[in-house]
């Protein structure tokens, strides 16, 4: 069975079964197809006798999307094992196990986390994660500072951006983020009710600038190794719990990529519960819960990579020069609101919308949340050079809460 | 002969003899191993009937300066050749043509240049070279530009930076350019006469932090495939003719660095040339020159690189940005500044210095060259992110001379 094929849930049961140690001898293992099949095949294996389970996902040689399909490397799955067997040595219990991996098939055997729910899902239905802030900001200050010159060897850490190039998966996020949604393209999903917003986007050429330097820097700047997709959707959680999967996009980019990931996913779910939670005061208390965790997943980031760097920095310039810690901060706190800015934008008018917002029915107030959003995102965007404290990120969305 | 060892002199006969048709059949071939052997061999094979002639460069594994030694990965035979195959078609005629590789060997056969002259030698010797600002903007724009994302398909670049990847070369520019000569090392080369000037170097905080800043994007910023040791010892050169050699320190790197290594090496000279020219009119006549071609050869490379952009430019938003591409020059002119200046200190200070000012006979001479020479760097790495244009890093060289 070693030749790549799409594996069958009886094939999937036969593999899982032979992992020496994992279920008792002559289990009788049950199994269910749970991916979403566009990009992977997700098989959750149950042994219902010993209540042990475990997931199997196996890439798929295509991405599927809106019925369209291209072709896809099957080295995204070495890119993804590697990635989480890294992740969990750096930032341990924040990433699910990782059992077996099997190169040939693409295929990763790992942890089941169905006792977690996707955090998207948690959010919409108004649950609240009062550790997320913290173990996100332990997750990617723990992640980034050790696979970054700072934190690894340089010469090490040469040998890694080499292994984990990602032409493939970079060039969805080049094209969908950074590109398609300023611009006339048929990867768009544009309501007709805001295609004024929508217009306005491909007008503003100082928002381009903005976006194209940052684009520049997902280009070319190898800082540290990413998730690349740390959005709230990629989290499994519960209120005591989180566990971050699908590093399938990892390669060596700029750190404010991941943090603005998770801060514009938090406002998207910003922008979408003025329809979710009716009642006013409720919303404004989980609202303020989505700030309070936008402020702390930036601030506990900037403690613990600060804390990190001062203790196990292993670069002496970057130890020693007066001012540069400082400077490297800042930079990263812009460069996590300019990406923040594009990732919200890209989720109202690019291909993929995000369940936050998509899914709301009212028409009128999927409008508002849309629009709501759009004016965060950009907002966003134009100050991301300009910033030098969270607290103006943070303004920015109060100011645009009050106009919607 | 396939597994790697040092090949003798009567080897690489019979290694020059075996390319067909190249030699005629039977020819009587001579054999001169010309290298400095601290890093490579390098035979001259000539035919003196025929005429003909070529050079094979073999990669040893160690490299030895100042009678200590080092390992040295041959990985660095294969980069050279690449790079040297690739230059040559980006940039017709200005590199050596690359005959043969044989990686078992890490043996390049290239084609003969000794009619040429080392530019470093032949500035110190008084000689103008009025064609070289013209080529090596040329060969720069060319080879950086269609490197780059603004050139090249973005998903081709990745693959590119993964075979680029050279963390042994690497690590000699990161030690010995940005780290060393603002340190205690046993690596640096300080004559005593300069010890004030050098300790003031360890102690200028302001400068360690612009020096922090542009090792950071050597480290990180994968923007072009650089040459990554332009220094005028890398160019074989006539006043008709320039050719680029030795390019075993390419990688993905940001493109000033190359451009501030051409400036850095014609100031160097500036600086060295109060000794070698003792006429006043004559001197002030050959330093006008040199900078004359520092100007040049910023505003040439700046003309052609922007002319190939608006010309062959691959990346929509690049191309079509308002504003993208007077900022993005302006951090190159920024960079080079800033590595210009890097690149004259660690000539000074550093482990290795340079023939123009080194081989001073006269101490107080020597000295003299070495104020001016660090006065110069110094004041670029300080000017480097708050410029605006070529003319100030003029004003800083003449403003260093007028001190002198």
């Amino acid at each position: 069975m070693s030749a790549y094929h799409p594996l069958t849930e009886q094939e999937a049961i036969a593999i899982a079964g032979s992992i020496e140690g994992f279920f008792p001898s002559g289990a009788a293992l049950n199994c269910r197809e749970i991916g979403d099949g566009n990009l992977n095949l997700v098989f959750h294996i149950t042994d219902a006798a010993s209540g042990k389970s475990l997931i199997m996902k196996q890439a798929l040689p295509y991405a599927k999307v809106v019925g369209e399909s291209w072709p896809l490397s099957l080295d995204r799955a070495r890119i993804e094992s590697e990635s989480l067997i890294l992740q969990n040595k750096l930032a341990p219990g924040l990433v699910p196990a990782v059992y077996k991996y099997d190169p040939e098939l693409a295929l990763t055997i790992m942890e089941d986390l169905s006792d977690h729910l996707i955090m998207r899902q948690g959010l919409i239905n108004g649950i609240r994660y009062p550790k997320f802030a913290e173990d996100i900001s332990t997750f990617m200050a723990n992640t980034l500072f050790f696979t970054s010159d700072l934190g690894l060897n340089q010469q090490e850490k040469k040998l890694r951006v080499k292994e984990f190039i990602n032409p493939d998966l970079c060039k969805i996020t080049e094209d969908l983020i950074f590109d398609d949604p300023y611009t006339v393209s048929a990867n768009n999903n544009i309501e007709p009710a805001i295609e004024d917003a929508a217009a306005a986007l491909r007008e503003d050429k100082a928002l381009h600038l903005e976006v194209a330097l940052l684009r520049e820097k997902f280009l070319t700047n190898a800082q540290a190794l990413l998730h690349g997709d740390l959005h709230t959707g990629s989290v499994f959680a519960t209120p005591e719990s989180t566990k971050v999967i699908d590093p399938e996009f990892a390669y060596y980019g700029p750190i404010g990529f991941d943090i603005g990931a998770v801060i514009a996913n938090l406002l998207l779910n910003y922008a979408g519960q003025g329809h979710w939670i009716k009642d006013e005061n409720e919303l404004a208390d989980f609202r303020g819960y989505l700030v309070e965790t936008v402020r702390d997943t930036w601030t506990k980031f900037d403690q613990k990579f600060r804390a990190l760097w001062n203790e196990h920095g292993v670069d002496r310039i970057a130890n020693t020069t007066p001012g540069y810690q400082d400077l490297y901060m800042s930079r990263l706190l812009q460069d996590a609101i300019g990406y923040a800015g594009c990732k919200i934008v890209r989720r109202v008018v690019g291909l993929a919308h995000v369940a936050d917002i998509a899914t709301i029915p009212d028409s009128a107030a999927r409008e508002r949340a849309q629009r709501l959003a759009l004016e965060i995102g950009t907002s966003l965007i134009h100050l991301n050079r300009r910033a030098t404290s969270i607290e103006q990120a943070i303004d920015v969305i109060l100011t645009a809460e009050a106009k919607h």
